[in-house]
């Protein structure tokens, strides 16, 4: 099937586009009516993540409404220490939760062996449903969290404030942390390589909680571990290049590090002017991002702004897929997506007319 | 009162000592069971912080434990939006809570006029008892939040997760913010001048929440009311510079900008690498921080290991007052506080020998 819109693919090897192409982190997600619609038919998120149909769904919806350059897959970051068996379960207002924790190197030891595509097979059974139901319009990226991410959740057996478990055993167990980090590594490979055999385009690893590291410790402990699933997965599918976007959110300190890991896109949060990324990533990766989404709260005019400001700042030429900064929160006005999605088209073709 | 150890002080000043000085910030705080002591026979936190004589035998228990080289004037960032009505008040597990809030321009025009030094006369005066009881053995810093952490808690109501209510105000109502930095700019610059006056050798601006803005809403909203408070400051007291001190946390990219305000000494939070930010502030500031405060819940072995990472990365010479990048938090064991002021004096020596 052909790609009828392939700016997204593009733009990551930053190739020549018309206009610089948008998707949003959690664009299918509960400021969407038609979301709490199939959230509350699935019952829980679980089931929701878990029924390739529903999945499907999801990520369908923004699509009918905005005229986003990509679809990402609806799932969870972290299927991957469920499948694991940490027993992942989710509490309404209090984020994720794990029934068994990771709490000494034993519990490193003791994790099972797990064929993690047979696991999480359910995952890449949603990419090919969502695939056959883009039929082309869009490209389809897949995604999975990072290991250091995946550690801090299994440790902590849940969000944190201050991370102090998943640190103490850092810093306490280095042995065991690698342990961790090296197991989970290979099981993101085996589960980013099943996504795209089953038709993911691209894939973007969240390290969610990479930033709240030391410079040195980020670069033993997480980058370390996404440069060894970028060496690690497949670099083609369907006769194009599987572009790989790696994000650390409060990473901007650490730009030349993560452009040297050989991904082909690095995902920015807001507290980075995009072009003072640019001059320091150069031709190495291409730039995703990077609106504060706290300015979708503001109006449709402030927005559009603000959406002006990047363009400007990226400057003239490919490498740049508009995104926000981090996902998109509950409260948005649906309305203000769409001032924000035609802000970026129309606004960024004065910046590709000599490419 | 001659002032026995002056090495804080010399440090900001970027004078020669014979060893790194160290502090905590919230070093009088709640790891401390007789802090937590003297908290319960207070009833509640605004009674601490508004009795002279108990603000002051908190801001000396951590001095009668440990080797610190500075004390801390015992109070809260949010002193000057009660000052102005909106009534403080703390929900034990919930942080501070506002009764009043910022929800329009309308509610900028309507904050009183306040006679700030008047209003918190309480924190001068502790200022003065904690100076008496100090007899001189080591400085004593006062502080107050930045005006854009204040109006962040006036606009939302308390802490928040992403800051909407503030930075929707932002955007929608540009002019309405400036005025009420304005406001805050010239109430923390009265506040500050009297803690001086009262007896505070230096002062730090606690930027809580610039890193939440962009590179730009932070220079515009954040730095330059910073600016403005540094150079409205008393410049001088009791014969000698008053130094000033920035804090903003996730301020890392931003460096350059904050030294260019003109303050003495510039908070780092640990996501920089201080041997970084010290090529790239140059002689323009002294740095402060930056060990990450979780590792105090590792092992003596490994906080003495993070503590030498950090005076190896800074170097020879001084400009280096040491410091966690944030407050330290409730369950550190006491003891892995004297691991870690002793780490940093013991093995400081060796850096300060050419000096």
């Amino acid at each position: 099937m052909t790609l009828k819109n392939d700016r997204y693919l593009r733009a990551l090897m930053r190739e020549p586009v018309d206009v610089t192409p948008v998707w949003m982190m959690r664009q299918a997600g509960r400021y969407l009516p038609e979301y709490r619609a199939t959230r509350e038919k699935a019952g829980d998120f679980m089931t929701l993540c878990q029924t390739p149909q529903l999945a499907c769904e999801v990520t369908m919806q923004p699509l009918e409404r905005y005229a986003f350059d990509a679809a990402i897959l609806f799932s969870d970051i972290l299927t991957i220490p469920d499948a694991f068996g940490l027993g992942l379960y989710f509490v309404t207002g209090e984020g994720p939760k794990f029934r068994k924790v990771i709490s000494s190197p034993a519990d490193v030891e003791q994790l099972p062996d797990v064929d993690i595509a047979d696991e999480l097979s359910y995952v890449s059974d949603a990419v090919g449903v969502i695939r056959k139901e883009l039929a082309g319009k869009v490209p389809l990226i897949g995604f999975s969290g990072s290991p250091w991410t995946l550690a801090t959740y299994m440790i902590e057996g849940g969000g944190s404030k201050d991370f102090r478990k998943a640190k103490a055993f850092l810093y306490n167990h280095p042995e065991a942390m690698h342990q961790l980090l090296s197991i989970l590594a290979d099981a993101v490979i085996t589960y980013l390589n099943a996504q795209i055999a089953a038709g993911a385009q691209a894939v973007q690893i969240f390290d969610t909680w990479g930033g709240i590291l030391t410079p040195q410790a980020y670069q033993d402990y997480s980058l370390r571990y996404m440069q060894k699933i970028v060496d690690g997965l497949t670099k083609e599918s369907e006769g194009r290049p599987v572009p790989v976007v790696l994000f650390t959110k409060n990473g901007g300190q650490w730009l030349e590090a993560i452009a040297g890991s050989g991904c082909h896109g690095i995902g920015l949060d807001w507290t980075t002017d995009i072009g003072d990324a640019r001059q320091r990533v150069g031709q190495q990766a291409a730039l995703q991002g990077n609106m504060d989404p706290s300015i979708l709260y503001a109006s449709p005019a402030a927005i559009r702004s603000e959406v002006k400001q990047i363009l400007a700042a990226y400057g003239s030429g490919p490498g740049h897929v508009f995104n926000l900064g981090h996902g998109i929160t509950p409260e948005v006005d649906p309305d203000h997506v769409t001032a924000f999605v035609e802000a970026v088209h129309e606004c960024s073709a004065e910046y590709h007319q000599d490419t």
